[in-house]
C-alpha cells in the first residue's frame, strides 16, 4: 500500500491552485467531492512562486493550500516543482539553462529546460527538495512525494561534457580503454588526452537523431544523460529521505520514453509512477504491454497511474475526445494491469498557455453538469466501492518478454541493415500475439529472477551484456523455453560485434549460425513454410524486415524459407538444450505465426488462457492473497461474451455472480472475484 | 482617383533601369508605348546605388531616370528602395542584419533582412526617404510613393528583444499585468524583472513555425513585431508626407500574408497596393477573395494591383504559363474587385540572379513579337479605352465576412484541438459559397460599419477582442444575420479563455452553449441532417474537421448531427435576437450545405444574385455615380452564358448592347454598363 | 597499366589491419591467397597513429605492414590518411574543423571534416604525405598512391571567405566585374569592397541546398570550393611526385558526386579510382553510365574501381545482399566500361562504429566458409586467368555525351522553370535509350576532342562558356550530328542570360527560336507528333517536365506538340548546318521516343548496336591492338540469348568459341574475344 492513510485506490490527479482566486478553490472542493477525488497533485510548477529570488524562499502559499486540501478531506502527492526553472535563474545563471542537440544556447523557456550538469541548478534543486521535505514531513495531508516531472532532453553544454569525461574516467580509467571499447582506431578518431572527447552532437558525431559514427561514444553518453538525470533526482531524493523516511517517493515516468533506462530507475523509486497518453489510434495492446512495463520495473510491484486524461489531449494532432466510457474502461485496464491509483493530468483546465485545450476534470464551464465530469464521478463512486479490495494485488505471469533500454539505444543507433527495424515495435509483435490468446506476460528486464517464469522472449536481443548469456543458458538448462530472433547476440555492452559467427554469445545454445542478413525493403516479403503441422502452425506465413540466412548446427529445423535465393534455409529452429529449449526465429513473422507459435509453446508448458473470448476483449488478473481478481475489458462499441470457465466468481463492481459465459457490455469492465 | 495627373488605370510595372544601359532605355521607351504602358514603379533597390558610403548620397542616376521616363511618357511610382540594405552597411553595422527565429545573426545576403528595430537601420531609412521626398516631390513624372517593399519577416535580436519589452511596458504597464495576461503561473514562469522576458525563439517558447508554449507572449511578440515594422513604415511616411503631402503613398502588401495585421497598417496608407501571384492551381474564387480583403482594408477603397505577372512565376515550383488571355482575365477580374491599377512586376526580365526566369512585359529576346507583349499591347489599348470611367466605383455588399490578423494568429498558435484547422480556409469556404451563388461579399475587419450589411458571416471568430461581442449584438439586435461557427468566442485578446461555457461571450447572443470540441481524424467524417426542408437545404449533407457538442439554450435547431456517440445532437441552430438572428454551425460542412445555407439567408434578406450563370463564370459589380458596372468573367475553356436580367446593358470593350442572355468567350470578359 | 609490378586486374581493397591484431594477419594473409588478392589499399584513416602529436610521427607500424604484406605477396595501394585529422588537432588548432552551411563552427567528429582553408590543416596534411612518400617511395610493396578519400564536403568558415575573396580576385580582378558579373544591382547588392562579400551560406544567400538568391556567387563559391579542394590535393600530389615520380597516384572520386568538378581533377590524377555503391533500385544502365562518366574523365583511359561493397552496405536504408553472381556480374560490369581493378571496400569487417554492417570479403564469421568469400575466391580465380589481356584496352564509341558539372549547378541553382528538372537524371534518359539499343556512349567534358564522334549529345546545355559555341558549330559543319534539348544555351558561365531569344548562341546553329518555356506540373504532360515515319519514330509520344515554344527559322519540323495551346507547335527540329545537322528536343520525351530518334540518328551514321540483344543484356566492348573483347552481361534472373553475329569469338573465361546466338546463364558473363 502506498501510503496506509488512504487504503483504497486513489482518485484524483494534477492541480495547480496557483492558477486561480479563493472562489474557484471553494468550488474545486466542492466538486472534488462530488467527485469522489481524494488526492491532488501539487506544486508541480512552482519554483519560481516558491523561491522568487537567489536569497528569499515563500511558503506561504502552499502551508495554505496543503492546510486547505487536508481540511476539504483532499489528500497531497507533493512535487518538487524542479521541472522548470525560474526566469530570473536563467538570466543571472545562463549555466542553468541547456546547449541543444544542435549546439545552440537555449534561453528561458519551456520545461524541462534545466542543464542537470549546471553546479547552480543542482545547489537549487537539492536545497529546494530539502526545505519541502523539512516544511512538509509531518503535514497531515501528505502521502507521497513527486520528485520533477516527466524527467527527460539531453544536455550538449561544456559543463556536460566536462562532466563526461570524469564518467567515462570512472567507468573506464584510461583512455586507453576507452579507445579500444569505442574501436576509434576506427577514421583515426583516437583519443590521446581526455579532453580531446567532445559530446556526440550535430557538430560532432550524430545527426538526424539516431544517427552516429560512433555507437560506443553514442551509447556511453545516454549512459551518462541517464546517469547524470538521475544523480539530480537522487539528490532531491536523499534530501527527502533525510527529513521524512516514511513517505513513498516517485518521479512521474512515460513508458516506453526512449531517453532513459528506467530499469536503473526503478531502484530508486519507492513506488513507480507514469504518465499514460495513449493516441485514438494506439492499439489497446500496447497500452497494456506499457502498463506491464512499468510493473515490470519493480518485479511485479503495484504502480501508480500519475496521469491521464479524462477526455482529451492538446498536444496531438487531431484530439479527438475519450468516447463514452473509454476513461473508465482505460482506467480500469490500468489497474487490471497493477495500477492502484488513478489520477488525471488535470483536475481543472487552466485558461491560458499551452495546455489549455488539455482535458480536465473540470472543465473550462466550471460546472459539474457535463459529460466528463458525470463520468468521472461514476467511477470516483466505484473507486471507493472497491476499498482496499485490490490494493497489493499482483499477476502471476509465466511468460517474460525481455525489454533493455540500452539495447534499444544500441539497435536505434546502429548503422545498418535496415532503417525499418523498430525494437519497441518488435517487442510488441510478441506481446501482441499472447495478449491476443488472453496469456498475460510480464514485461521484464535482465536483472529479472528469470526462474518466476517457463517462458521468456527475448525479441532482437542485439546486445549481450557481462553474465546475459550465462543466465539465458541456465534458465534454459534447468527447463526453461526461450525464444529469440534475428539480430540477437551481435554485440557486447560497447556495441562490438562478437566474432566468430552471429548470434555470438547465443549460438551453442541456439545451436545456429546466421551466415547473412538480407535486408527487405519495405514492400517485400518472404515465407515462413513450415516442415509439419505443429499445433495450430500450418503451412505457411509472411515474413519481412530482415531474414536472416542461418545453418542449424544441431537445432531442429521447423520451417524454413519459402522463397528467393535462400528458399529452403532454415527460418525456425529449436535447440534441446539441457532440460529446455530454445528457438530461433530468423526473420520478423506475421501476427498469425506469432499467434500460434506462441500459443504452441505456452500449451507445452501448460500457459493456458485466463479465458476464450473473441477480439476485443482484453483478459487481465490479479491476485491477493489467494484470491484471484480476473479483469474482462471490452474495448469494442458492442457487447461480447467471453468463457470464464466454471468456476463461479463474483463482480466486484455488481456483485453478480458469474459464471461460463460472462457477457461483458460496449466499453464495459467485469471485476471477477473468485473469493468463496 | 490616385492621382489626377494620369485619370486612367494606371498601366506599367516595375522598372529597373540600373540594370541596363542607355540602348535598352530608349527600346523600353519604344516597347512602353507600343503597349500603351504609363507607369513605372523605379528605385526598389537602389539603396546601394543612392548611398555608397555612409555619408555620400548620389541622386544623378535617378534624376536623369525621372526625367528621361517623364519625357518619354511614362509617370513613376518612386519607391524609397529600403527594403535591402546595403552591403557596406551590414559590415560596417552588423546590427542592421537580423537574427532569425532559429537564433542565428544573419550576415549580408537576399531582402527585406533589416533589423527593423536597429536604431542605424531606421536613422538610415528614413534619411533616405527625406532626401528622396524633398527632391522630387514637384517631379512632373511623379504619381505615387512606394515606401519599401512587401514588408516582412520577424527579427530575433537582442535590439528586438530590449524594444519588445518597452513595448510590453507600454501596453501592460506593470510585470504583474503582464504575468496576468500571459498566464505565467503555468509551468512557473512568472518574470520577477523586465529583463528576464526573452523573444519567443526556437531557442525559447516556440518551435516549427506556429508552435509556442505561452500563446499570450507569442501572440503580443506578433503585435510587437506588426507595430515595428509600421514605426519603421511611419518613419519614412511622416519624412515624405513632411515635403510632399499631395502625392498618395503606399507599400505593397501580399494579399493573406500571415505576419503583420494589414488592418492596422491600413490606416497608414493613402492608397491600399498589393501583390496579386496565383498559383496554377490556386482557386480563383481565392484570387477573388484576396482582392476583396485588399478592397476591404480600407473599407471598398479601390486599390492599386501593384504586380502581378505577365506570364510566369519563377519561385514557385512549377512555373506554369499563364494561358493566352488568362493575363487579360485576370487584369479585369482586379478591376472588377476595385483595381484602379494594373501594374506588372517586371517590364524587362533581369539577366542576372534569381528572378531572370519570372516573366515580364519585355522578354529576354528584347522586342515585341512574342505572345505576352502582344496580349500585353492589346490591354494596354483597352485600359486606354476605359478612361476614367471605372476609377473610384466601388462595390455594395450586403454580405460581410469577417477576417481578423489577430484571430488567425491565436487559432494558428492554438495547441489543439487539431492541426487541420486553418483559419483562411475556413474563410474561403464561406466566401466560395457566395461566389458559387453570384452573391457580393466583402472582407471586413473587426473596426468596418456592422450596418452596412445584412448579413455578417464570422467563421472561426476564436478571439473575441474587447468591443466586439458588443458591436456583433448590437448588429443583430438592430436586425442584422449573423453566422458563425465552431471554435468561436473561445478567448479574449490575450489568448486566456473566457470561463462559463463555449463559446463565451457568445452564448447569449447564439442561445447555445458547446460542452464539448471533438476532433476527428483526416479520414473521418459526421453528417448535418436537417430537421426539415428549408429553401435548398433538404437532407443530410457531410462535415469533418471539428464537431462542437453543443445544447440549444433557446436557440431554434435546424440539424442535428447524423452519427457518432453525439448523433442526435444540435449541429445547426437559429437564434432570434432583437430584430435579428444569430447562427451557429457546430462544424465544418461541405460545400453544398454552404452554398444552400447562405443562399437561404441571402434569399431571406432579398440579397439577390448578380446573374445566373453556370459554374466558371465570376460576377461582379463596381458602381459609381449610380451607374452600375457589371463585371462577367469566363474562367474556362468553352464559351458560356449568363442570365443578366432584362436591363439592357452596354459593354464598355465593344459597345455591344447586352440584355437577357449574355455570352463570354472562353478567358473573356463583359464589362456591361447599365448608364443610360 | 597502373604499374607494372602487377600486370594484371588487381584484386582487393580497402584494408585497416591496425583494427587487428597479429592473429589475426596471420588470417588475412591465408585468407587474401585463398581468394586470390594481390593489393589492399592501406593507411586511409591512420593519421592519429601516425602522428600521435603536433611533433611526433610514428611510422613503425607502418613500416611493419607494409613488410608484412610484402612478405605474404600483397601490394599496396597507399593512402595518406587525410581524409580525418586527428582528434588532438581539432582541439590545439579548432580552425581545422568547418563551419556549415547552416553557420555552426564544427566540434570534432566525423570524416571529410577539415577546413581545407585552414593553414595549419594544409601545413599538417601536405608534411604526411611528404614524410610518407620520402619513406616509403621505394618500397617493393608500394604500386599507387591513393590521396586523402571520397574527398567532399564545402566550408563556410571566415578563413574560406578569405580565400574567396582571393580567389575573386584573381579572377575578376576588380570588384566592378563581379559586381557586373554577378547582376549585383539587382536588388541592390553592390559590393564597394571586397571585405563585403560574404559565403553564400543559409546566414546569407542560400536555403534549403540548391536554393539561392544569387546565382553568379553561389557558382563561383562552388567553383572556389573546387579549387580549394583541388589545391589541397595538390599539394599532397606533389609532395609525393617530388620523392615518388613513377608510382602512379590517385584520390577515389564518388562517379556523380555534385560537389566537385572532377573533369578538372582529372587532369592531375595520374589514373581515375572511384567508388561504386548502386542501391538495390539504381538501374543498372546507371551504373553503366557512371563507370563511363569515371572512363570519360581522362578520355577513356581504364580506371580504378576502388571500391565496391563484395554483399551489402551499411548506410543505404535498406541493405540487401547482393544476390548470388550479382558481385560478379558488376565487377564485370566495371572492367567491361574501362575499370583495370576490382578492389573492395573492405576486406574485412570492423567490429566496431558506424560501417561494421558493411559487407566484406571476410565476415565477422572469420573463415571462409560463407557464400560472399566463395564468390570472392572464384572471381579471384578468373582475375588471375584473364591475367592482363585486357589492360589497357579501350572503348571506341561514336556517339558522346555531354556532361558538364558546371552546367548541373548553374541548373539546379536556377530559380524556376521547374524544381522537377534533374540534370542527371535527362543526362540518363539519353544514355539509357542508347544502352536499350545496345550502342555505346561515352560521357565527355566540354574540353573532349568531340572529332572522335560522329553523334554527340547535350541534354539541357543551360550554360554555354566561352568557346564551346564554336566548338560545337565545327563539329557540326565538319559533318557531325548533334543532339539538344530545352533548356539549352541560356546562360553564359556566370548565369547570365544570353540575351536575343533562346537557345541563345545555339540560335543559329539550330535554327530555331524559343519563345517561352512552359512548366508541366507532375501530373500534366503532352504528344510529340511525327509528321511522318522516321525509321522506327511513327505516331505520337509522350512528353512532360518543360515544353519549350518554338518557331522554326530555317530548321526542318518533323514533329510537333500534340495538344495545349501550343499544339502545332514544332517540339523536333532538325538544321543542316555545314556537312552535319544540329537537332532540337524541345521538351523532355518518354523512352520510346528517345530508343527511336537515337536509333535512327545512329543508323544514319552507320553506328550499329553490337549484338541483337533483350531487354536485360547488357553490351559492353573494349578494344585493344585490333583485338575487340566483347562483354555480354545478364543482369535477369533466367538465361537469356543475343545473336552477336557470325564472326567465331572466344569466350575468355571458358575458352568456348561462340558465334550466332550467345546464351548467357542468369546473372551471367561472357567475355568474347575476336582473337584469332
Amino acid at each position: 500500500m502506498i501510503n496506509d492513510k488512504l487504503p483504497k485506490i486513489w482518485y484524483g490527479g494534477d492541480y495547480n491552485p496557483e492558477q486561480w482566486d479563493a472562489p474557484t478553490w471553494a468550488e474545486d472542493e466542492r466538486m472534488f467531492k462530488l467527485a469522489g477525488i481524494d488526492v491532488a497533485t501539487i506544486n508541480v510548477f512552482s519554483w519560481a512562486m516558491l523561491q522568487p529570488d537567489e536569497d528569499t524562499y515563500d511558503f506561504s502559499f502552499l502551508d495554505a493550500q496543503m492546510d486547505r486540501l487536508y481540511k476539504s478531506g483532499t489528500y497531497v502527492c507533493l512535487a518538487t516543482s524542479t521541472a522548470a526553472h525560474p526566469a530570473w535563474m536563467a538570466r543571472k545563471y545562463p549555466e542553468v539553462t541547456q546547449v541543444d542537440v544542435k549546439g545552440r544556447k537555449r534561453k528561458f523557456g519551456g520545461r524541462h529546460n534545466s542543464n542537470m550538469n549546471s553546479p547552480i541548478y543542482r545547489k537549487f534543486a537539492e536545497r529546494l527538495a530539502s526545505k519541502l521535505a523539512e516544511r512538509y514531513k509531518d503535514h497531515p495531508a501528505l502521502v507521497a512525494w513527486h520528485i520533477n516531472n516527466e524527467i527527460s532532453n539531453y544536455d550538449y553544454s561544456e559543463q556536460s561534457a566536462a562532466a563526461f569525461r570524469v564518467w567515462l574516467k570512472k567507468r573506464y580509467g584510461s583512455l586507453d580503454v576507452v579507445n579500444k571499447v569505442w574501436n576509434t582506431r576506427f577514421w583515426g578518431h583516437t583519443f590521446y588526452d581526455w579532453d580531446e572527447i567532445v559530446l556526440p552532437s550535430e557538430l560532432s558525431e550524430e545527426w538526424d537523431g539516431n544517427n552516429t559514427n560512433f555507437q560506443g561514444l553514442s551509447l556511453d553518453f545516454r549512459r551518462f544523460m541517464n546517469d547524470a538525470h538521475l544523480e539530480c533526482y537522487l539528490l532531491e531524493y536523499n534530501a527527502i529521505k533525510k527529513h521524512c523516511p516514511n513517505v513513498q517517493i516517485t518521479t512521474n515516468l512515460m513508458g516506453f520514453y526512449p531517453g532513459l533506462n528506467y530499469f536503473e530507475w526503478a531502484e530508486h523509486l519507492d513506488v513507480i509512477s507514469w504518465d499514460n497518453y495513449p493516441a485514438l489510434d494506439t492499439p489497446v495492446s500496447f497500452t497494456a504491454m506499457s502498463h506491464d512495463l512499468m510493473r515490470g520495473l519493480k518485479s511485479g510491484q503495484p504502480f501508480m497511474l500519475m496521469e491521464q486524461t479524462p477526455s482529451q489531449q492538446n498536444w496531438q494532432p487531431y484530439n479527438s475526445l475519450k468516447r463514452p466510457g473509454v476513461m473508465r474502461l482505460w482506467s480500469y485496464q490500468a489497474v487490471a494491469h497493477g495500477a492502484d491509483t488513478v489520477l488525471f493530468f488535470q483536475l481543472r483546465r487552466s485558461v491560458g498557455a499551452c495546455e489549455k485545450y488539455h482535458g480536465a476534470v473540470i472543465e473550462h464551464v466550471g460546472h459539474e453538469h457535463t459529460r466528463v465530469f458525470r463520468e468521472t464521478a461514476e467511477l470516483g463512486r466505484e473507486l471507493q466501492l472497491l476499498g482496499d479490495e485490490l490494493l497489493d494485488a499482483r499477476g502471476e505471469a509465466k511468460v517474460g518478454i525481455l525489454y533493455d533500454w540500452e539495447n534499444r539505444w544500441a539497435v536505434e543507433l546502429s548503422s545498418g541493415p535496415s532503417v525499418g527495424l523498430d525494437y519497441v515495435n518488435e517487442i510488441h509483435k510478441y506481446y501482441d500475439a499472447l495478449y491476443q490468446e488472453n496469456i498475460e506476460a510480464d514485461l521484464i528486464g535482465l536483472k529479472e529472477d528469470f526462474s518466476k517464469y517457463k517462458v521468456i522472449i527475448a525479441p532482437v536481443l542485439y546486445m549481450l551484456k557481462p553474465g546475459v548469456k550465462e543466465k539465458i543458458e541456465a534458465f534454459v538448462k534447468a527447463g526453461g523455453t526461450f525464444v529469440t530472433t534475428y539480430f540477437s547476440g551481435i554485440v557486447n555492452e560497447n556495441d562490438i560485434v562478437t566474432l566468430g559467427g552471429y548470434p555470438g554469445e547465443l549460438r551453442n545454445l541456439l545451436g545456429i549460425w546466421a551466415e547473412e542478413i538480407d535486408s527487405l525493403l519495405p514492400e517485400m516479403s518472404n515465407e515462413i513454410v513450415m516442415e509439419k503441422s505443429w499445433g495450430e502452425l500450418n503451412g505457411s506465413y509472411k515474413c519481412n524486415l530482415l531474414c536472416d540466412l542461418i545453418h542449424a548446427e544441431g537445432a531442429e529445423v521447423l520451417a524454413r524459407y519459402g522463397s528467393d535465393f535462400y528458399q529452403g534455409m532454415p527460418v525456425l529452429t529449436a535447440n534441446s538444450f539441457g532440460e529446455g529449449k530454445a528457438y530461433y526465429v530468423a526473420t520478423s513473422p506475421d501476427a498469425a505465426f506469432l499467434r500460434g507459435f506462441l500459443g504452441n509453446l505456452c500449451a507445452e508448458q501448460n500457459i493456458l488462457p485466463l479465458v476464450k473470448a473473441p477480439e476485443g476483449i482484453e483478459s487481465v488478473q490479479r491476485v491477493k492473497n489467494g484470491v484471484s481478481y480476473l479483469f474482462l475489458l471490452n474495448h469494442t462499441n458492442g457487447e461480447l461474451s467471453a468463457d470464464i470457465g466454471s468456476t463461479e466468481r463474483t463482480d466486484l463492481l455488481t456483485g453478480n455472480k458469474v459464471s461460463g459465459t460472462a457477457a461483458i457490455p460496449a466499453h464495459g469492465v467485469l471485476i471477477l472475484s473468485d473469493k468463496k
